[in-house]
Formats: C-alpha cells, structure tokens, sequence
C-alpha cells in the first residue's frame, strides 16, 4: 500500500504551481537566474518521519533560513543572558534589511532581522572565535539537524560577498553600538558564509522538526539545540520569523516560520512536525509566492494552527469505586471500599487539576476515611486510595508535582497503591523510608496492586453504581 | 482532603507581595487612589473550576482587558474579512495610546492599542449601532463569558470621561481615516463604559478560561465566542497583547496576554487554563509589577510556556499481528493472520502520520496480502486487517481524513475491521453501500471484531513475536 | 509711459500657465470643483506699491496661509515666550496633517503643520477666549494686513467643518498634551473659521509685504504685528513653510514662504517685498502647480534669493585729508591739516568697522596728533577729525554704538566734527556737557564744519594725494 | 587710538567664561582631553579684517566645521544637480550620527549630517579620485579659505580612524544604496582626515567670511567657492546647519552656522563677516556650551538675525524738476524744463521698483510730452529726463533691467540723459546706433549731461517747488 501523504503534498504543490507571479531576488545573478518552475515542498515529523514533493532534491542557499538555528546556537554557545544584552527580541515594524536598534538598548530588534542575524552570528562559539572556527561550528550543526552533511555554495557566497555593502554597513553599526566584538568585516564574511551553506526542502523540513521535537534531530536522536534555546527560538520566530508581516502570519497561518530570499520557508509546529516549501518567485514582501500559498494550504487542511484549540490534546481522568474480594489474606471477602483513580493521556496542569479535583470529590474533605461520591455507600469505609497511571503517555513537571502533593496528603489518613508501570510518575517503588509517602505503595501491575491491598488472589471488584 | 492548588497560588502572591515598586495609574483620581496593597491570582480550568488566592473577590474596572473580548465580538458581529479592512493585526512597537495607523491602509495596527480597540468598539453589533446597544452586547456577552451579571462602575465612567482627549483624538482620527463610521464622540464614550465594566480575577480567568476551551464557556457550556473569533484572538493577543513587549512576554511567559491599566493580567493557554492577576501598582510600561511576577512564576513552575515542546501531547501507535483462535466459523483454529493497530492518546496529523506509517510497514507494499513486519510470519496470510480506536481521545480533521484514507486504501486489498466504541472516526458503522469501504466493517467492541472476522467465539491471539 | 512690472508679471504668469498637471484640493466640493484656469500673481512691495496680473481679483480661501499670521497674533497675545512652550519651531519632516509632537516636550513641532496652527490658534486673545473673540481678532488683523475688510467665505466654513475629523483628532491630542486650553471642538471651528478667510493675491502680496516690512502695513503705516514677531514668523515660515521641502525651498527659492490648500503661495523678501501667488491645481505636495513655477521664476529673475550674497547691500567709507583754507580766524591759511572720513549707504556693524579701521589707518595708534596715512604729509598736524553722515542713510544699533566709541575715543586727544543733516548718528548737537564727547561738535552742513574748524570762510580743501 | 572691537570680543568671551557645563567630546582620548579652559572669538568682515579675544591662535581639529566647504566642494567639482543626486537638502530632524536615508531617493538627507557629508566628501574631485587626491584638494582648498597652510592632525587622524565604526558604517550603506561610487573604506579614510585639518577661531572666522563675501576670499582676493556654491551652502546651513535644533536656532540667532564637536561653532551673514567661537566643553546636542552663548551674545548686540527686518538697507529715490539755464546753445534761458532722477544706494528690485514708480509719477501716462508732477509746471514742456546714478553703490540685474526697460521706453519719446559715472547701469556711453536706445545719451558727470541738453555753459536749476 502507498502512503497517501505524498499525495497530499503533490496536489499542494499542483495547486500552487499556476501562482507564477513575482521574481526571484534579484540582487546578485546566481539567485536571479534561478528556474523559477522550481517548486517543492517536504513535511518531517517529530519521530522522523520524511514526505515530499516536487524538487524535493534540488538545493538552494538557506540565506535567512539559517537565522533562527543560528540564534540558537548562540543561546548554546554564550547563554541566553548574555544573547539578549547583545539583540532583542521584539517585533521591528522595519524590513528585513534595516538596521532597527532599539532605543536605549543600541541592540538590534530581533535575531530575524540582518543586524540581529549578524549580531548573533558573532556570538557563535565564542566572541573572539575565528570566521572559519564559527563557520565550521554552524556548518556543522546545521549537518547534524539535517541529517546529511551540508556545504556551502561558493558560487553563492562568492556573488553575496561582492554585495555585501549593506551587510557590512549593519556590522559597523553594531560595531560601533557594542553588539559585536569581533571585526566587522568578518562577521559579514562568517555570516554570508552561513546563509551560502545550500540545503534541500527535506533538509529544512528536518531542521524545523528538530525545533519541534526541542532540539532533538528526530531521526538521530541526538540533542543538537538544548530546551531553552528551542523555547526561544520558537518564540521569535512567532513575533518576528516573518518580519513586518508576522502578526499577520500567526493569525493566518498560525506556525512559527522563516523565510529565506532563495524561495525557501520553514514551519515549525512544536510537538508535531516541521515543514518546508521552496519556489523561487518572491513576493514585495520577500517571501516565495507558492511558497506562501502551501503553508496556507498545509495550515487549513492540516489544523496546525497554533491558536486552533480543539486541536490541543487533552487528558482525562476516570474514578470508580471498587470493593476487593477473594485473595487469600481476606478470605471471607469482607467489603472492602477502595477509590480508584485513572489518568489518561498526556498530562499537563489540566490534567493533575482534573485528578485532583476528582479525589477532592470522592475522598471527602470532612470524612477523609468515609465513603463519599457517587458510587461510594455511605457506610463504607475507603481502606485505600488507587491511583492508575498505565495509560498516561507524559505527565510534566508541575502536573507530577501536583499529583505527588495528592498523594502524600491522602496518605497521612489512608493507604494508597500507584499503579505505574512505566515510572511516569518517578516516585521510588519502595517510598516508604522517605517519611512522606509513608502509607504509598507504588506497583507496575494491577495484580500487584490487588495483592497490596486485599492480599493475594483478591480481585478488585468495580462497584455496580460506579461509572 | 483539602487541594493543594489553592495553597500553591497563596504561596505564589506571597512571593510576590514584597515587590512594591511601581505606582497605580495617576490620569484619574479613582485609579490613583486604589488600595495598592490588593493583590489577588486566579486559576479557572477549560472544565469549569477556578482556583483562587489573594483578594479575589475585589471588583476593579477591566480596562484593557476588555480589548481581546471586544475584538472577538466585532469578528462574531461583522466577519472577520470586514474587521481586518479597519483594524490590522501586526505590532506597531509603539506604546498603548499611540494612534500607529498602518501606512497604506490607515488601519490602526492592532486591536490591542487604543485605536484599534476603538475601531474594534465602533464594530460591535453594526456600524450603525447606538452606544447603549454596544454597551448592552458587550456587557452581556462580558457577563456570559465571567459567569455572572457584570456592571458598569460608574464612577470610573464618570471619570474617564472627563479625561477622555486623548482616546476623542484617536477616534477622530480614525473616523478620518474611514475606520470608524459612527460619531467619534459614540465611540469614545462607548469604549470607556466598556473598559469601565468592573471585575474581579475570578472573572478574568474565567473569561480567560473560555478562550482557552476554545469560545464554550467552561460552566455554562455556552458558546459565547465562536472558534475563528478565539483563533483570531489569541494569536493577536500573542503578537500584540502586551504593547511594546510583547517579544519579550511571549519569549518568556509565553501565554497570549492582555493586561490593563487597573492592574490586572490575563493569560490564555489554549486547551489548558485562563489565569488572572491583579495588583495596582503599575510598571513603566504600565503593566502590574507584581502581576507581571506572578504569570512568571505560575508560566514557570507550571511549564505553561507555549514553545516548550516537552509539553506538547503526543499519540502513540501500537501494532501487533495475531491469529485468531477458536470460535464457531474456525473450529480447527487455522492461523489466520491479523494484523491489530491500535492508536492512543489525542491524535492529529503527526499521530496519523504515525498509524500510517505503521500500516505501510506492516502490510508490505510489494505483497499486500502477504506478512511481512516483525510479527508477521513469512507464510502467513494476512486475511484482515484491525484497527482499535478504544483508547483514542480525539482525532482532529486531517488525522480523521488520513485514516480514512488508509483504510480506503487497505479495503481494495483485504478485510478491514474498525473497533471504535465512542465513534471518533465518524465512520459509518456499515459502510458497505457507500463503495469506498467495501470490506470495512466498524464495530464498538473487540468482541464484535473477533466475532466479523473468526466467527463466534474466536480469540484474537497475539502472536508471541509480536511487539 | 506704462510701468514695465505688470507686463513682467503677465509675462511670468504666461509662462506658467501651460502646466496644467495636477488636482484641486478634492477634499470638499468646494474647493474641488475651483475654476481650474485660474491664475494670478501679485508684488507688493514695503512702501505699498502693489502689481499683479491674472486673476487678481479673484478670492479664495486663505487656508494655511493664515498660519504664520495667527502665529504672529498668538506672540503678540501671549509673548513669544509663552508660545514657545506650546508650539515648536523645529521642522518636523512630516506632512502637513500628521501631529507630529515633540518628543519630550509634547509641543506641536512648529505652527506651520495644523497640530501647530490648531495650538497657536487657540493662543490668540487669551487661553480663555470664545471662538467669536478669536475669530474676530484674526479677521480684523487680516483685514488691516491686507488693508480691506476681508470676510469668511461661509461656504467653505461649513464644508470645512464637516470634514474636520483629522483637524478634530489633532485637537483633542493636542488638549489631551497640555498643549490647548479651550475646549478642542471649539479650537476647530475657530481654526476653521480662520482658514474659510477670503483673499484675493493682491491681498496676499501685501499681508507678505507687511511682514517684509518689519511688521508695518506699507499702506496704512500702521504697526499691525510687533517686530519681534515678524523675525520669529519669518524664521519658521523659512525652515518650515514648506512641509517637508522646505529645505529644497529655501536652497532652490530662498524666500520665507507658505502655501494654502486652495492654491495660494506667499513669500516675503525681508526688506524689500511681499508677493503672492495662485492657480487651484496642486502638486503631490499640496503647493500650487504653477503658483511654484511663478515663484521659482520670480525669485531666479529678480534675485530673490536670500543667500544670493551678491545682493546684499554694503556700505562704503571714503576718507582723505584736507587742509582748512582762508576764513576769518586763520587768514594765514596756515597748512591745518584735517582727516575727514565720509560713511556712505546702508550701515550695519560691517560698515561700522569698516569706518573704524579707516580711521585706525589714518590716525596712527602711536601718534594720535601726528600724520599718517597715504595723504597726511610726516610733519603735518591732524588739528581736526571730520565725520560726514550726509550720504548715510541708514545705521543700526550695532553701527552707532561702535562709532560712538570711535569718536568717545578720537575726542580725547583731537577735535572731532560730525556732519549729521539728517541726525542719524543720534548724537546730541552740542556734547559738550557729556563730559564723554567734550571735544566733539556735531553740525548740519559742511559749512558749519568748515566754520567750526577753521572760523568763518574757510574752505576745506583735500590735498592732492589724497585718494 | 585703539579699536573698540577686540575689547567688545573680550567681554563677550568672559561673560561666557563662568558658563563651565557640558563635557567635552569622550570618543576619542585626544578630545577627551582637552583643556577646557580655552575659549576664544573672532569676527571677520568681507573686506579682511579680522578681530579676536581669548586662545585665538590655539589649533583645533575643524570636524564637522569642514562639511559645508566641503559640499560647496562637491558641487563645484560635479555641478549641482549631480550633488543633489547624491545628498538631499532637507532637515532630518536626526541626530547627526544618524543614517537618515530619504525614502524613495535613498540620499542622505542633507549634507551636515555625517552620512551626508561622506557622500559629499565622495564626490570631492572627482568620483573615482583617490584617498590623497581628495584630501590635498580639500587641504588646499580650506588653506586657501583660511589664508594660510593649514595641515592634518595626526594624531586626531589616528584616533578617530580606530574609532570610526559608526562611520563606516554609514559609508557601507551608502555604497549600498548607490550614494557613493568608491570604497567605503576610503570614504571614511578620507572623511576622517578631513575632520582631522586643524585650525583655530581666525582661520574659521575667515573661511566663513569668504561664505560671506559670495565665495571670494576677503583678503588674498582669489574666488575660492563659486556663487552658486555658496548660495546652496548657506541654504543648507540655515535649514540643516544646527542638526536637530536648527529651527531653534534660526529663530534665535539668525545666522547660518555650523558647529564642530571640538567646540567650534561657525556662523557666515551674508554680505557682511563671519564668525567663528571655540570652547571644548559641549551640551547634550554637541554644541559648544560657551560658544552658543557667544553667537547668541553677538547675534543680538550687533543685530545679525537675518530676518531683522530693521537691518535690511534699502535705496531711495529722489526725484525733481529742473530747468536749464543759460549756456551757448540756448542764450535765452527759454525755460526748458527737466525731469531729474536720482537714485541712491545699493538697489535691487525694490529700489529700481521706486524709481519706475516715481518716473510714472512724474511723467504722466497720458501726456509724455507735458509736465505734471507736483513740480512740473502745467505748461512746461519736459525737453529731457535725466536720471542720476553717481550715488547709487551698486545694481542687481533685476534692477539694471527694470531701469534699462524704463529707459527705453522714455527713449521713445523724449530725450534721456544718464549720468553713469562708475558704470553701475552698463549701458553703452553712446547708445544711438543701437536702434533701441535712440534718444539716450549716457555721460560721467552732470555738466557733461547740462551740455548735452542745454548747451555748452548751461545750468540745470532746480524749480523752486521741487522736492
């Protein structure tokens, strides 16, 4: 059987195609003569995952697609702190091309933009690191997010080099503002040098799934860009990736992206997938005409709008009540009342709060040892608390918090087994020397569980009037 | 059991309370002369709970708050098309009370700065609306989205009124421009009643919360505000929510965000929650000091960071091949190969994607109804194919449409069995007359699977091999 | 014999007529529906000669040609101090109807944009006066410029007030900065009154002259606007009077001007004349078509041009040496050798100096009673210094004090005679009692000189060598 | 005797002395440095002399006080209009180190901003000259302008090149946006070499004399910038000379003016000196604090505001009936009457304006040949006009035609007689054969214009009811 993603993106790019206005950049030769019936567009998921179509192998330079992982590399390579002394983060309202320091500040706006991109350039490695020793390290990194080895195009960089007044004109500004350190001829020549390095749309649409998947080259698995710097570069890219027309852009659209004057966009759809068009012909605004329309295309059918919440996940919680019968310590099948509690999904705050709020309900405030809840006699006694995790995929930090803080005040009065065969929760198996879980007992399996509470062979017997 | 949220909150404002820096907001007497020692936070879920601390039950006027909840009604009264002709979506860089008409369109830049807030105002109902049916829109949809009857107060409205030159320029303008079509004088006296509809944090997040849950308000149930309108919403309250700093909230915070002048902050985190904080003393960008303090600290302790990836849900695919055992049509237990795929979680695209590729690795392109895949023998004839939709939460459109097309596909070829209890695929469950699904048979139980495809009382038998 | 000036006038107005690209202001019907075929030119010059040709008895709305004379009402009210603090004098670099504050100070940048006029407007008769009152005032001093009573065309008083929204918002902005009192409604319909003045170009060219003139009407004689007024109107009409090509004006015409909407263009030659210009169709900029074309004409042919250096009047000393002659007390017609310095033209400090230097040349700093110079023989005794004024027509504060101290000085060691038929030097006849010019004797006529000198009869003959 | 100028200069400077705000320059050591205590003056006229007070004769780096002679060097080198292609003319409203690129055109704004004053120091010599060939152009050039072989400080030279970022900087962009054709870096090279030409108070007085005086060097006589230069010079220098107070200091001061940030300050009246103050301690604009107050001071002691009406030199008229008496040809003192014009002063059109008036006065339209006129008796029989020019300094051309055109037409119908001595009229001595003048008869003296009308030994005398 043949996947029908290809397919997909083939009747995008189809549709794209008779969309023939604008030009190709026109500054130097080597981009303005490019074919312009070139067309492709590639989606890669967060586990690794490659669908394209069209000239889906034809290189071109990154140019300004290059700027956010460079940015990132400079978080890497300086640290976050010191990044945002030397460019902002902030929305410019200027082209891509103006040197739009901030006031007071004297940084550049944003790394999206030429001053900043060069500004974080500079900070690759280290400030007082050589062209060739940043170039290297950036060729290098951008490699290992595509998953081949990339190189630049000399032809390109040769006719860039050429024209780089304007470049050069920001590099002496940031000069004189402080921003960079080293000489700003060679920031330019470094940073030309980086948007020359020639990739494919399988290539970017790799990289973006990178950013997607926090800084872990889906197919590799290795870390290229940590966390931090992907939560960061992410960001900008929503305020700034598409330079005066980014508002515009995220509510339309709804994907942080960025552009590049080659014809090349990226998208990065945190969590999900990283995608990539290609179409020489640009628009007023420097962005590929068809390759404005496939992301548009991509975002409606595909629901990636960030901002689109019934597309956001949610987990559920499910609570019944339970009485343990059979088993050998309690052979005479005595009712014995036990809440269970189950979580299900990928868990967040929401989540937690929803698990919390059910134990709130079912385990009541004022009788924390009598039964209360729908499905809980008024007459039982709750001789444990169960909490099953074998179907939560994640649980975050705050919610694993909020779940532990449960579960320690529920056993300062009562007995309570987690169910967690995958550890999601990391709580020790044995908590009980710890002092805090003192009454927790933490199994992987429901019969160990059972075991627990009523003794072997019990089985845990849902209560008819439970949900 | 008492929950541990509200003390985590507690503890958040108190952390707080110290930094007293700042000054409430001086243009009128009623606002100069708040209580600056008021502070308060609060929590509301997409399903209807709200947790508190502080002085949550302190009235204070929205302000600007109200800005993101007006704009969505202007999109509900007018089209979307029509309020993006008067009122822009990029960032001006420019401070809150700046006129920033768009150079080319005269449109105010966005509808979170006093211009576009205005023209957004002057949208409500229709053009040609009174002020009192504005305010009586806006007060009533402002009390569905806050759960109870809000009021006007009156005399902040008496007040601002009085100082209202600066808001009476900006509509002036606007109705120069051909952005507004009313009496600016309407305008403006509509918009400060609207911004002087009193609140308190419980309110706001709640209010928050209904953007979150995607325009249904968590309690109620009510679709208040429709999903383009909160789509629109959110990603200009990402890009322009807080003015001049919105790069940087959404960098750091990285919750789509309003605040006001009274002192309070709301945040929307889509899918997850709505947040509110209020403290009188403002910032020199105007925003509350210790409201500012405490989104940073719930965004950090809570992973409520938009761009951190680690947070985005995934789903997760499980396939194995089995054989089916026993039953009335198969008395001798033949090895019939079945090939189970089963998808959990929340799934769009990348979790399609996912189920997609798992067919396309298990049922062999080349020999489609020979096994191949870990599990499957290399003899064995796969004579159906089962997908189970049990543990399925949600599935958006396109994850929807992919699967359709995968069993599309798969039915040319061979039998294909769908379980799906709570019908999350919105497939037919006799889908024979319709040609597409030939041999498609959807079924609510693994027991009915069993009983299509081995007859009564068959088994489905995992094979040891399998996963 | 006919005045050549009218037909140069037509001759220049005929040249101009053939340019015909442009529009009418469109923004009220009826300044859009103007008869586009007129045209006329008019120079006044600042002892209220008026010449013009074409349509010279044509009125129109004065519009922003009123600016620099409510400007210089709003001194006269408020004293230039008082004005300075609500209205800039910096060149904004804007368009006429952006606010264009200033930074820091809130100011309007200059009187020239509406912001400015709207604020210098509302500065006449007092902060507190009625719109009549303002009105009145302007009317009246428009009419004794231009020296008729004018009226306000009350038809495009009325168009002009309904389509005053920007004017409205600039208003209200401008209450909103401190920069108005009054009411800003009130502001506009006065600013608008203001504005709906009717004036034909001869009127025009003598409210120019007037201020040509130093602030008195050339006809009536009368002091219509304080000098200290007309230089800081002249200042910013020459810096700002243009919008935003004001500095190619003033390079490419170099004459303080303003220009109205309706198609009228003053300029005013400090010293020399007031002319005015008017054809209906404007340029992008909102100047008159042709009225630019008459004006660059006019300034090209006549030398209009302030910087043009070559225009510039000078004054010039001559000096040589005398010998008294016969008369009553010296029959002997002993050799008394006299320096006689003569100041001819237009004196200002150059002129001053230059008769200060003569004088040092001659009268040899070592020997103040010996000889020097070319014409004063080694052994001749300078008995007398004579100063003649006769051909002097005019000196400045600078020129008399200088020469003042050159004769204090000269008269401490030597006789010195002033010749001052006309009194310019503005010395007492007999300064004798000063004690400062104890030796000085100002007389009418050289006669008197002559007598004073040598005694009746004498004659004062220059030596040979004298130049 | 002593000149009372040098004294005035002194009190000048020391009531400017107590003034010790500001810093002086800290870019560079070499400013840093400087001895702030040094203060100084000087005034040179348009005829040589130059006076001065305090550190005179102390060298300073000219820096920014170059830019204007050096535009005027660009124009005379590439003609006007190219310069203008170049660098725009208008007030950037900018600070100086701004880059200020006009929209649309892409020039920088105007010259006395630095990165116009790069583009105009490119365009020096010519645009492929080299980094020496400019700079000993520019040398010499200012050399000549100050009388005297300046040269380069060497080590300002070295100091700035280490800290010429920002400049180079501008000079990249420039390059970019085609405003410059050579190398950026040896723009800045030479730019900076430029700035780096030392000079003091006289030097500077001087070379802004020769602004003055049209271009022409006052003593050594030699044109060193041509008119049209300096008329654009001094225009630029009005509108844009003070950076972003240059309206402020138009309205103040009066006087086209340049400053430096070494502390020194130029000013150049037109037609009558140049002024140049030095103090290294600098406000927050960059402007000598010292230096301000003196400008400030002389501008208002000697009157030097430009548009002080009261300053500006006119011509006058005189005007009256003779009759010609006696002499050879007519023995019987038949009274032959005489129209006789005198016209006094330096005359421009102003001037030639009241000549024409009062010859139509006399010389009634209807009756050429008959008297009228206050003077004129109602019988006479006006046998000649003669018209006076042995007082009147000087002519423009607009003045010389209007007199010529008047001339002629007389000339058609009575004799006209000129008395011309110095030329100023130049009209040929014998105008006859020309055809248009027939009846003119051009002479040097008034018994040479008594004999052409009356005869040999004739006497003009004056009618008793003349003027």
């Amino acid at each position: 059987m043949k996947s029908p993603i290809p397919d997909y993106l083939g009747r995008v790019l189809e549709e794209a195609r008779p969309f023939d206005s604008g030009q190709p950049a026109s500054y130097i030769d080597v981009l303005a003569q490019a074919d312009t019936s070139r067309s492709a567009v590639a989606v890669a998921t967060v586990d690794g995952s490659v669908y394209s179509a069209g000239d889906d192998e034809v290189d071109f330079s990154i140019q300004s697609i290059s700027k956010p992982f460079v940015y990132a590399l400079a978080i890497q390579d300086q640290g976050l702190a010191y990044v945002l002394e030397k460019v902002g983060v902030e929305p410019s309202g200027d082209a891509f091309n103006r040197l739009s320091l901030e006031t007071g500040t004297n940084r550049p706006m944003n790394p999206m933009i030429n001053a900043g991109a060069v500004a974080a350039h500079a900070l690759v490695v280290s400030t007082n690191a050589t062209v060739d020793q940043r170039v290297d390290r950036i060729l290098q990194a951008l490699s290992r997010l595509a998953g081949r080895q990339l190189k630049v195009d000399e032809a390109v960089y040769a006719a860039e080099l050429k024209d780089a007044n304007r470049n050069m004109g920001l590099a002496y500004m940031l000069k004189a503002a402080g921003m960079i350190s080293c000489d700003p001829q060679e920031a330019v020549r470094g940073y030309i040098r980086q948007c020359s390095i020639n990739v494919n749309v399988r290539d970017l649409a790799m990289m973006a799934a990178t950013l997607s998947n926090g800084g872990v080259q889906p197919v590799s698995g290795e870390r290229v860009i940590s966390q931090e710097s992907v939560r960061q570069v992410l960001s900008v890219m929503t305020t700034c990736g598409m330079y005066n027309s980014s508002g515009d852009w995220i509510a339309s659209v709804g994907i942080p992206a960025k552009s590049g004057v080659s014809g090349g966009i990226i998208g990065a759809l945190p969590g999900q997938l990283g995608l990539a068009v290609f179409s020489p012909r640009l628009d007023e605004k420097g962005n590929s005409v068809r390759g404005v329309i496939m992301c548009k295309q991509l975002s409606n059918d595909m629901g990636f709008h960030m901002m689109d919440v019934s597309q956001i996940a949610g987990a559920s919680v499910r609570s019944w009540t339970a009485t343990i019968a059979g088993g050998s310590k309690q052979p005479n099948a005595c009712r014995q009342a036990v809440a269970v509690f189950e979580l299900r999904g990928a868990v967040r705050f929401a989540g937690a709060e929803r698990l919390t709020r059910a134990v709130m309900n079912e385990i009541g405030k004022s009788r924390p040892n009598s039964g209360s809840g729908p499905g809980l006699g008024k007459d039982a006694h709750v001789c444990a608390v169960m909490f099953s995790f074998r179907n939560t995929y994640s649980l975050n930090d705050v919610a694993r918090r909020l779940i532990h803080e449960n579960i320690r005040r529920l056993s300062t009065t009562t007995n309570v087994v987690v169910i967690d065969p995958a550890g999601v929760l990391k709580m020790p198996l044995d908590s009980k020397q710890e002092g805090e879980f003192r009454q927790v007992r933490v199994v992987t399996s429901e019969a160990e569980a059972r075991d627990h509470i009523g003794g072997m062979g019990c089985r845990v017997v849902p209560n008819e009037d439970s949900l």
